[in-house]
């Protein structure tokens, strides 16, 4: 089947979903319906409200009323006609309105004995829709049009392939997804909360929490640096006037925080870096020499997001991005952005994600028709344009073209990233900026003395922090590398005569940094190891009468199983050289 | 001279100096002139503008005045004489109106010619103040009762001291002070900046402040955790509401940023920690044996500070505190407070600050008979005092007991830190809180299985960030010890033709992660070694033909000065053992 075929059998399912309803709930008024993605879903105002313990029987009346339909008989009726065929239908009746305001023809679509108003688009009979190629998902609420200000709708939401094994396939790996799904893992783990007093999408790490991000952070600003990157602070607010000179502030207003005034100034949340780094840079001239010039920061970000948006860790009211801007001279972009692509392959490599099977890059190009999203400089846009392609094409990257996905200032390559349940989103970002510099004045002193102008790349390397926490918690379904583990080893004394000997290589590895548990309360074995299982804990170790005798340790691996007596030297020395090489396993 | 009899003397060269004035420009309008800390101020309206180039006039004129003079004659005069005394003075005529109103007599003190408008505390004889014991200092602008929707005048500020050794004494710490001001050292070594698009009070830290100020932050959360406190991180906002229900908000709304509207929510940039600390307390049940928990976070605060009270690092509108928020068992509470103060002492002695001497502690009891400004419960801060009176006892730490001083919930002991300018601020604070437990519901199980209440201690370990960075830069006048130096050693080829060693040298150095530069411009070298000197450079090592020869290196130390050839193993390991000690020579 082809992907019209597919989405015109979506359509076509979403008439036979609304159809069956009206069969059973004569008095449910439908509004619409439409293909989506994985399926297809209808939009209904129940007067008996419906839940998934009725999806039994509305299937069973869709796949009899299949087997009745053949194609759609596509009618075109005047407004009075129209108006008279769906009275009593406010929400047909509003649609209807519009089309004729709008002086276009309406149409309406006939099969068995259902008629909806409706554009086209279906198959030409239905039973080339296998029947066990779909089902019905789920149900959740949804607004006439999405506008929060209209009535509440019931959505039916249906799932959509071409054949039953793809459909399967679907499935499996939504349920495996589900079960990853960070909020969840996050809850079990008490990797974070959050708080209705504090407020909506802003999550408040535990302890536990604040370990893998710490480790993350210095991670990353610690191989920043070694890779020459100069790494600051910054305010996390600034004058609605700096967003005004960079120009971001029309395109971002929506999405900024409200101006607070203090004094005589207006202040305002900041939703990006770049200006305040900009600050920075022309806080004093700079020669060719130290070109390029790497700012970067862990930054704090502030973006409405309205609350129906917001994600647990993936989408939040304030984030934290590990954010650059490296300025440098015209010629010297190709070998920056090679270094950029380097760190951000290098940061995921450690994570264990493949290039090609975990991401691949998008080379997000402006469309130059559209003067009032895009700077307008044809010649600009041209060479960054090429810069980038050609950065990708030398080092064979995987990658696609997204027209019109530019940023206002110039293109960029985006690292899109495939989640577990097969959503690719942009993760990172490079981009290739000409418009800042003329903006905030940036400039150099060239070799003969002359004033020139510097480009910028905009960058992050391992995005916002909380973003790709909730990626790797996903990623590794809880199961972090030793040197992301909240707790790194547990010690167990089989009994609490061990708890002594125990306690001694707690004290070892404590004292060597290593994040070491001591669970010596009279409890039963099996519960001390299940508690680490469950905790998802690398490692534990369990002391008995045996160990103690032989001045051993027997360790035990959530990934390798029994690992057997070692010395306690060997343990330390192989969990110190696990954490130094953030092995992935 | 006792403390009364100084206080006498400023307040009469104040008098002298209004007397002065008239003389000198008899169309001056006088209006306020008190002692104060350092000597006196008497604030003025010229007609024609005076600066600190008049001083000299003016001295030699209070100098002859007070000669002539002897002691003040003080008489006690009705409205209408005091208002045609002062006839022509709108200032004077405003102060007579209130004493008028308030129903209080209106004195005048007179000595020579000078009448004044005061209700007296002078010296009885003008000759006990030694002349060469005050001057002239500066002058400035202040608003009229030090409101600024009033006319601005002109102060001129005196030195007053017992003696002329006092006063040189005082003169030569300010001018030394004035040397290690943060603000002038933070620019000569590049450590952080303003910007005016950015807005006041909102410090830029370059890449070399950001180094001191990471190794800040890594040291304090490493300790901490080590000493057993969970670092988290939290959210730089919340609703409204969160303050409302700690019961700050009626205390802190003044200096609190404006509310923020976000959909349905009212959110606001926090001014403290605790509320979001004790959320995440509150976020699962806990019992006796998890208490102690201690909550650490390097905390983003944010506090309205006027922009006339902005000063450098020292106050600024958004800071980072090493903050911290204790839950615990009342009979808990002495062991935590000494753990804290153990905490407090050793990160102090790492900065080389000594107790007695540097810092010592003020025990900051409530007002119990404000009600309005401390929470009703006299048996618990009875309770709370003495436990905090009786840690510092036991610790035979020096304190001085401060009334009214306390935070509103419960009494607190002040880290009392003196600069180099001797002024004496509160760095750090240990606070015994027995009302927000309440405010928030936060409990634990006891033994028994029954549920009670914890106390809080809130404590800083280090201040805010901002803060202590300000004052370590004027504590080592720049010369950061190793450990926090932004560059911690230069490489300085003699000649182009030494560079190839010099450059090895480097990167040795650079691979143990040391801060390295390499200077191989083709320069002078004394010029390059001035620069290292300037730079306040902690090491810099020349590289020449003998070095070469002996494949060695010579290291001169800014503080030590030369220290001769040494191999280049022994640099790397006496540079790593000194950073990894912190040492503060």
């Amino acid at each position: 089947m082809k992907k019209e075929e597919l989405e015109k059998a979506r359509h076509s399912l979403a008439h036979l979903l609304a159809s069956a309803v009206l069969d059973l709930y004569p008095d449910t008024l439908v509004t619409l319906g439409p293909a989506i993605d994985t399926g297809f879903y209808y939009d209904f105002e129940f007067k008996t409200p419906v839940s998934e313990k009725d999806f039994e029987k509305i299937e069973k009346k869709m796949r009899e009323t299949a087997k009745q339909w053949k194609g759609f008989e596509e009618s075109v009726i005047s407004f009075e006609e129209a108006k008279k065929l769906f009275a009593g239908n406010p929400y047909k009746l509003e649609l209807i309105e519009e089309i004729n305001n709008k002086g276009e023809k309406i149409t309406t679509q006939k099969s068995g004995n259902f008629v909806d108003l409706c554009r086209g688009g279906h198959v030409d009979d239905m039973s080339r829709v296998p029947p066990d190629s779909w089902k019905l998902d789920r149900v959740a609420g949804a607004y006439w049009r999405g506008d929060e200000k209209n009535k509440m709708l019931t959505r039916i939401y249906g799932l959509a392939f071409e054949t039953k094994e793809a459909l399967d396939a679907y499935v499996l790996q939504q349920e495996e997804a589900k079960k990853r799904d960070h909020r969840l893992i996050g809850k079990d783990l008490g990797l974070f909360v959050f708080s209705e007093l504090v407020g909506k999408g802003l999550p408040l790490f535990t302890e536990k929490g604040s370990i893998i991000r710490r480790e993350l952070e210095r991670f990353i600003v610690d191989e920043e640096i070694k890779r020459g990157y100069m790494h600051v602070y910054t305010p996390e607010m600034a004058k609605v006037e700096l967003y005004k000179t960079s120009g971001h502030y029309p395109y971002y207003k929506d999405t900024m925080y409200p101006v607070m005034k203090i004094d005589e100034e207006e202040l305002i949340l900041r939703p990006m870096t770049c200006p305040h780094h900009f600050q920075l840079y022309a806080s004093e001239p700079h020669t060719y020499k130290e070109l390029p010039i790497r700012i970067a920061e862990l930054a704090k970000q502030f973006r409405y997001e309205k609350s129906g948006e917001l994600t647990g860790l993936m989408r939040v009211r304030s984030f934290c991005l590990a954010d650059a801007h490296i300025i440098c001279k015209k010629d010297q972009a190709v070998s920056e952005i090679n270094g950029v692509l380097d760190l951000i392959e290098y940061a995921s490599s450690v994570f264990g994600l493949k290039k090609g099977e975990n991401y691949r890059y998008r080379l997000s190009l402006g469309d130059r028709t559209e003067t009032k999203k895009y700077y307008k400089d044809d010649e600009a846009w041209d060479f960054a344009e090429n810069v980038l392609r050609s950065v990708l094409k030398e080092r064979k990257a995987p990658f696609y073209e997204g027209a019109g996905e530019a940023a206002f200032y110039g293109p960029k390559i985006d690292i899109q990233m495939k989640n577990f349940a097969g959503k690719e989103d942009t993760a990172f970002t490079v981009q290739y900026d000409f418009v800042m510099p003329k903006r905030f004045s940036l400039t150099y002193i060239d070799e003969t003395g002359k004033k020139q102008e510097p480009i910028v790349v905009h960058r992050s390397s391992i995005g916002a922090i909380e973003r790709v926490m909730a990626f790797l918690i996903e990623h590794y379904a809880g199961n972090f590398p030793l040197w992301l583990s909240p707790v790194q080893v547990k010690v167990i004394p089989v009994r609490t005569n061990h708890n002594e000997y125990a306690k001694e290589v707690y004290n070892l590895l404590h004292e060597k940094n290593i994040r070491v548990v001591l669970d010596d309360d009279d409890k039963n074995l099996g519960g001390k190891v299940r508690d680490a299982k469950n905790q998802k804990m690398p490692y534990w170790i369990v002391i008995g009468d045996k160990e103690i005798e032989a001045g051993k340790v027997t360790l035990e691996s959530r990934d390798s199983g029994q690992l057997g007596q070692i010395s306690k030297e060997e343990l330390v020395s192989k969990l110190l050289e696990e954490i130094k090489n953030k092995s992935a396993h």
